[in-house]
């Protein structure tokens, strides 16, 4: 794997981001992280997984400049596949807890809120789903996750506002679990895990699927067509002039 | 139209309810605003609304006293048409900030909260569900309505209570989501809208619709048998001996 | 009825749980709440149902060293009859207090969840979904009941943790709706339960109904698949050591 690192040790599995320095994503990430975590679900010595990013940045979402450079069949594509990896990070039986070292924003924020829990730094990081400010929609399928962790309210505030919120902001909202001073991210979100893998691998499983199905029932039924409604708003004359004003610094 | 008002200005209309003291809710009153947001969303000029009512009332709910002269059938074509109402506004593809200018009531407070934001004045004006006090049972889209603001638990403390609760209260509960001195209140519901109406309203509709599918769906579900029920309650000789209690005075 | 007490007083039935020290609950004691709360339910005259245990327990949920002893058939059977108690409970047309006297444990909890309201005694009671400790599953309904009053992200830390609460937790949790000294708790419990009996029953039970239809749609959809999966992880071998060293102290 070129972007995706992964460290196990005592039954612990450590996946890490690494692409450039904000980590976007592009199909290729997207594919990598899904084979790792489906050779994690068939791993019967793991027991948990850590999901993180490097740098200042958990991950930026969405590699937006490299995107405009290819069709809308192929980017319609590399959303299913991007769907498909949230969904599969939901359903995941074992405990998946984000540590989140940095920015976590719009598509890096989706990947987060398929965890089961959450640990973000408190300084210089900012969370949030900031697409409606670059006139981009959002999947019925990430709104839903964000949903299951705040309610239809807060997801109202926070889809409508499109604000990235600092991390005492975040959790006051409930997008993340815990804040720690970033030394200390890795030993919070690693005890955070030990606790759930120390659990019955079988009854965590069957209780995490009982508690999520009705969310994953609800992507099945609506998903693909605010896929296909997210990549025509995405195509639009207004919404690409916006696009093509977001950088990645170097 | 006689019971509503409607202005334009940069873009956003302020559609203001105004039948006699309290704006209670008939037929014609139901009418007016369906033809009025059904015209808004068809003018790509208005970029949001703003619903507010006159008076000491934002609105007293529906005009008992003059439902007490109807036939049983045409008050069940009215409760159609006025669950149409609060379903069109809920799924208007615009932002629609409620001003609640004083007390919201019953079938009053159901309009409020089909709208996106609420801003209520902070004195002399209370807000709330209080069917359950006179016998009177509530539909499902309403009670969907309040679920979407407040959540279950709460849904069911403010249904069975029938509270009238204070804007503080209000507040503290998630009924509404600011509250102002009366003469801020319109400053204060503008400023609002505009922040919403300055989103690009293609992404800002197709989030919006988004957010709202699920309600929606258990609307279509549920709403018309309870109508029926609703009806059969309000008709039963129990509420109808309290419905003839209540009295607006003029 | 040997381990159901019932009195009748004013129009307010009490049910009180009896049997041994902890009130733990297997197949006679379901049946007899289900038939104690189906002739209630007949009644015209009952407008209101305490729901209590006695001693030092509401209840330690299922008799497990009882059910050690017993087919997974017979186990299973009685599983359905439980889940579909507490459905009961929860779709029954009069208003249901919970009257928690002492410690309300797994599917003591799930009882008490299927009520209208719980009043818990502030001292030396515990309360909770303990079964992830001992390697158990839980049934779809019984954590839709959760999710109910607290929301998806608290159902799962709450499920994930498997914690008992002292009364202040559950009552900042959510899991109850006042706490009470002990010698307070019947007052208190029949207090509010005449609040809800003195509402107009027909309107009461539309309204009930309404507020909580989803909710046992969800379960119609989902309970059977997750009765058999918890009975498959009941009996597997892990589990069943666990559970071979829980004891009931005469």
């Amino acid at each position: 794997m070129t972007f995706v690192n992964l460290e196990l040790r005592d039954g612990l599995a450590t996946v890490r981001l690494q692409r450039g320095k904000v980590n976007a994503l592009n199909e290729q990430v997207v594919e990598e992280l899904s084979r790792c975590f489906r050779a994690l679900e068939g791993d019967p010595e793991v027991r948990g997984i850590l999901l993180t990013g490097s740098g200042k940045f958990f991950s930026f979402g969405f590699d937006i400049p490299e995107f405009l450079g290819v069709t809308r069949e192929d980017f319609t594509r590399y959303l299913y596949g991007f769907a498909g990896l949230y969904r599969e990070l939901f359903a995941h039986p074992r405990p998946i807890v984000a540590a989140l070292n940095g920015h976590t924003v719009a598509g890096g924020f989706m990947l987060a809120s398929a965890c089961d829990v959450r640990v973000m730094v408190k300084e210089n990081a900012r969370i949030g789903l900031n697409e409606i400010g670059f006139g981009s929609s959002l999947f019925a399928g990430s709104l839903e996750l964000l949903r299951f962790w705040v309610g239809d309210r807060r997801a109202q505030q926070i889809a409508y506002g499109g604000a990235l919120y600092t991390a005492d902001e975040a959790l006051a909202l409930g997008l993340v679990d815990a804040i720690t001073e970033g030394t200390a991210l890795l030993d919070e979100a690693r005890s955070r895990l030990s606790e759930l893998a120390a659990r019955s691998q079988v009854a965590f499983g069957s209780i995490k699927r009982q508690l999520r199905q009705h969310v994953l029932d609800e992507m099945q039924r609506r998903e693909d067509e605010s896929i296909r409604e997210f990549a025509e708003i995405w195509y639009s004359k207004e919404t690409r002039a916006q696009l093509e004003k977001i950088t990645i610094r170097p």
